[in-house]
């Protein structure tokens, strides 16, 4: 099998190849920005969204945006293409850039930027299993609406979940408050209605969130933004979360407490398909009316 | 000029030449941990220390240590002559590995290790400058303890510390506390009393804080460690902060505001140079009794 292709400041690499300096701000100080972008029918999910929250991190951060989002859009189609990517998930990474190791920069760095695809975890269009949480404290920083690369927080809590066999953790701050899932958003639905933490420095701006909430809103769906306990989402009728690589995915168990019925619920699949639809008639380019 | 050389996985390369695959998860998740060492008489000061606490963040993140704390002393200890290096700053930095983009991880991931030196910020053996600081929000994660890259909210810190023509950055929390200084521990003298900020995971537990502290109770000076208020600190009559880059630094001014008369107190210069009699006394392997 070839190996990967990797996009690196311009050139497309071998992944073998595919290689930062030592000295780059994002090894030493974790002074990085990035993005996770959905891949569906060879294009690339909520693209114009993406660029736009990648565009605000980076603004927020000092570092410059040294490419256009056309010209970016290009090269990320261009790796697509390489690497034959259909379906799946397509990473985009900024960097501060690299030099003598001192936490405070100046305007000389030159950012370093790659990008690289995975595959899909769940096929897109199949019904996808109702997974199961485990809550974890919310240890992360309190700029958590900067999409940064300083994860460790989210990493211990994913391999917390990993291994008690769980898919994604559930955060939960200090006053028992809910904030997200690991690195997904989260939602439940109690009388039919969907509830969600709005947005603010807490949590992630999510991006598939944010199309689901349209797609929500499109469909009629009463929506309460508010912040909220553990034992509300427990008692809740389903759940679900968000993320640009899974999607809507239906949660089952928390803790091994069961949601609703322990399976997909109706609510969760149709801003699934709904989701999809929406993604699908957005790609970046195509304008599909 | 010659070109730096880098310590990496085993190899002494030119810095031009020392490099990490993109996949590093120190790149995509600051999942790595380092230290920072001074460098004194071409020597390493408080080495067993720092290794002590390398091995603690490791084993904190679960992170395998592929190395014992003597291979990487000659290691390191080739480094700093290959590089000439007499006085100044030696960083070590290990990964967890490389691999395909997951937040949880497994048994196989390989760490990289790297390791690089550098200048001196003020000459060890002069009397420094009293150094400014100012006030910043303390934006860090829970796990303050695990000396991990995940660095942005310091960064944040010093660069408005350094913009505002301040050395460093003083975090506050959100309940008036001072936790410490942005890549520096923090203390101050009240009465003939020194004041510091015990160790838990809302601070760094620093090495040249640590074998300063033996300084000041070897010598009697009276020490309390509890937390304290932004306001005490601006009424003490000497102020210092620590770190392995610059070990005991004079602080005359917080945002402004003059500490003491301004000028090196006379404490903080008797434990800065006791401090420099202490770690050349323990250097690593020489055992001068």
């Amino acid at each position: 099998m070839s190996e990967r292709i990797i996009y690196l400041n311009g050139d497309y690499l071998p992944e073998s190849e595919a290689k930062l300096p030592v000295l780059d701000r994002g090894l030493l100080f974790a002074d990085a920005v990035y993005e996770g972008f959905g891949i569906l029918d060879g294009q690339i999910v909520d693209f114009i969204y993406h660029m736009q929250r990648l565009e605000r991190s980076l603004g927020e951060l000092s570092i410059p945006m040294t490419f256009t989002i056309d010209a970016m859009f290009h090269a990320l189609m261009q790796l697509l293409e390489k690497n034959n990517a259909k379906f799946g998930f397509l990473y985009l990474h900024v960097t501060r850039g690299e030099g003598d190791r001192s936490f405070h920069y100046h305007d000389q760095y030159v950012p370093n930027i790659f990008a690289f695809t995975q595959g899909q975890k769940f096929a897109a269009d199949n019904v996808p299993p109702a997974i199961e949480l485990l809550t974890y404290p919310d240890l992360r920083w309190a700029r958590r609406d900067i999409k940064s690369t300083n994860l460790l927080a989210q990493v211990m809590a994913k391999q917390a979940a990993n291994q008690s066999g769980a898919f994604e953790a559930l955060m939960v701050d200090a006053n028992g408050l809910v904030t997200e899932a690991g690195s997904s958003s989260f939602f439940f639905i109690k009388d039919d209605t969907l509830y969600v933490r709005p947005i603010s420095q807490e949590i992630l701006h999510g991006i598939t969130r944010q199309t689901m909430l349209r797609v929500a809103k499109d469909r009629g769906i009463s929506l309460i933004e508010r912040t909220y306990s553990l034992g509300e989402v427990l008692a809740a009728d389903e759940a679900m979360i968000t993320a640009s690589s899974t999607y809507v995915l239906p949660v089952g168990k928390i803790d091994g407490h069961v949601i609703g019925d322990g399976k997909a619920g109706a609510f969760t699949l149709a801003l699934r398909e709904g989701y999809l639809a929406k993604a699908r008639s957005e790609f970046y380019g195509l304008k599909i009316s």
